[in-house]
């Protein structure tokens, strides 16, 4: 791969995409300063673009029993486990924001086991990697112990359900070779930034 | 689990579901004779039902170099890895209709290397593959092995989007335990089926 | 291999067959209709041929605790994780059969944790994944916990027993490339077959 | 397990075996000045023992284009990978014995890849071990290969059956927890043992 | 473990030392401003600190083929897969220092096939993790391989003896729960730093 | 590798070499009657020999609450699951010598879980195996459960460091393909050795 570049696959210009992709790039770019490369990557088939986002958005963004931060918890974990260079680096910026700690993220991406996170986070995570990495063996005896750690069914589908669409991001991320911007690596790192 | 519950989540009742998701819901059950268990069991959360569909359609049902038997194809050999009923049975049923082969799913399904398909399937399915249990290794070295069995740049984004959005279905499959329908075991089996 | 051979090893013709081993294959075609090509492949070796049998028979058609059905259930399910299509397809069918049940030796081959079985079935097959997969790790306590549940010492061994046979069993399978019977696949799907 | 008990499961007495098996084992103590454990835990089951005796002699006993020694060398260094100790040592002493040589059983029970043998006799254990571990990855090319360094259809057949059959034979002294007589371990180390 | 405490270990007062120790803990927190963790944790055991420190400095201050900088790469990338935070989060720093670069530690840490690296280095690290992960596979064909991107003979041993000195320190960091300073987080990553 | 050659790298002649190693060398074959390989492939590096065999004696001489049978259990057991020829068939000596025991060696190197121990014995064994294997899942309840077998702080830390200076051995003996000196082979294997 050419240094630097965003994608394996052709990157299309803001001005070929279709008015509602351009619409969200430019909404993204205007709340962050610039645009995540998953949005220019996958811009390449705007029909799975928009599917990506609203599931991701469906995910991430909606209300429930789970703070934003930790759901973040859950993308960096199992991103580092699955090796998912844009995944880690974009997501733990968005943990060390959402979280207002500078720490977590890299903590989490290299051994969740030994972050600074609460018992029930670690409970969380464990079920997460399990959905990442061996969901076949998923059992109630699973459920029961979310339950006795007080997460709810609607916790444990977020939770089940963020750790199965990072499965699917972080295998687009390695299968673009997705290049991070090199501005997240250091977003939430120093106080107030 | 309780015998014969197509999920371990809530499942609602169609008359509860949003009018879009109920009518999909109703052409499906029009077109196949039954409602596949997937559409019940992810309804439970009409946002992420709706972006669920549109990623699959977006692979599944447009034009491309990869047939439709292919895909799918792709879809059992790596189900099958990923150890997912549901995604085995259903999809081993649309294959068998697909390719009007009444032995291939099975043989897919357990061991694709001595499947009945050609050199090239063989090289799409072992991408596909690496895609689904070792994203993370995917080097230009694929890439280009890939060109020379004569798959195109959008040839590959097919074989690992459709890779890597099964990993996501697979692992939610998994999670709230779907029941595949009675009926699909059989799909397919008999001529003029 | 050539499409549809039996066996990537020399297959003998009937009549250079030994006549104990003739016969043996005679009544079996007598009794299913064909033969099914385990009998043709390894008869390349014929005191091979006469050993596998009679150790087949010793397991499978013994009396005992295990019904015939829970014995086929264990080679569908060990067959499955060692990717052997020839086990998987032949005694899949077979267990539909001995268990009339047309459902159950496709969720087994896939994952058998999710299977319609009981949870002592459920017990039974732990054990014999153990025993097929990590056998160097079965402990005193693998016992105790089936006792527990019932099994008797011979039970125990009628399991383990099963599990190791058919680890040389998908072995040969796999180094042969042997090709199940197309019969098979439909066997036992159809009430009344 | 008790110390040095022989087998989890009864061992039977001498005199309440069949004559065959006990004759059997007779002519082993007159050979060897000893009974190897494995004929007194196998004897358990009298038609299996048969079978699995008749099984090992018709591949180690047999005239063909590997030397007994080599197929000792196959034994060792599967039954080193598949940690079955019972194997290891009683086939450790036989191969010291066969080659004349007091140092190649441990070597090749640790790490054949830097035992000292021949480089075809590297490609033999390579596909040995292929086919003890990941059978179903076989494929032609690792036929090719094999011919390739002159190993005839039958001895690539010998090969892949001797690495099954011990398949079996580790998990039936994994599951026994079968032990290796004391004898075995001194055996083959001093010359004009 | 208690939150923010350097090792699950007991940890000595600076205080109680043998003074070689404390000079050198002493003369380390003069140059960096701060004394890293892993000096107070394997200060409990003095005569190991000496070895592990006589070690590292062994392979990681001396002249050689291999810059500095090539030699963290080599501990991130090996550290990341054995999921070591201490070795991660401090050696990450280091690299970022040595290589004034501020994205590739983070890179390496999660993916080395997709960071910012020369093939040559990729070669380098392809190594360094197979010593790390897969040891006894190592070949001559390996060595040559290593030679034919001209590293020598020499270099060979410095990237296989840094993956196998790290091997041990990220067992050590993991056993005691080693804590990473919170200076090193920040370190190397802007510029002037 | 030429046969019988001791490393894959240059090995110094023993006047080639600093005093101080030439003297160790030299006392080592006073007491022992030979020059084990270790000391002479080592040498090629003095710095890293020094670093090595001070860590080594660190661990493996002093006083503590493990026998140093114990010790050695723990480096053959490792050893053997690391595929390391050199430290099975040397240690395995060691072992049989402080034992006084001519089989465990050989037990332990092939699979610890049916070794002739006592039940702690194999409670320090599974936590040696943990670090040596997995060390990124140590966690507190590992250390609890050592502790209610009886290990002390003291203990617990001596047994992960011989594992882990053992991951470090086992590496550099396969790195340079170390080959064990003949005489280890037998010794300890016959009484009044």
């Amino acid at each position: 791969m050419a240094d630097n570049q965003i994608s394996r696959f052709p990157v299309p210009e803001l001005k070929e995409l279709p008015e509602d992709i351009r619409d969200r790039i430019l909404a993204v770019q205007e709340k962050s300063g610039f645009v995540p490369n998953v949005f220019l990557a996958l811009a390449h088939r705007p029909d799975e673009f928009r599917a990506f986002f609203a599931y991701h958005d469906a995910l991430m963004e909606k209300e429930g029993g789970l703070t934003k931060g930790e759901r973040e918890m859950i993308v960096v974990t199992t991103s580092g486990l699955n090796q998912c260079i844009y995944c880690v680096v974009a997501h733990g910026a968005i943990l060390r924001i959402r979280e207002k700690n500078s720490l977590l993220a890299d903590q989490l991406a290299t051994n969740y086991r030994k972050a600074d996170i609460t018992p029930r986070q670690k409970v969380m995570l464990d079920f997460a990697v399990k959905v990442s990495l061996n969901a076949y063996e998923i059992s109630e005896s699973d459920i029961e112990k979310m339950h006795q750690h007080g997460f709810s069914v609607e916790d444990i589908w977020d939770i089940g359900a963020i750790a199965a669409f990072f499965s699917l991001s972080n295998r687009m991320a390695n299968l673009t070779s997705m290049r991070p911007n090199d501005e997240f690596y250091l977003l939430g790192r120093i106080a107030k930034d």
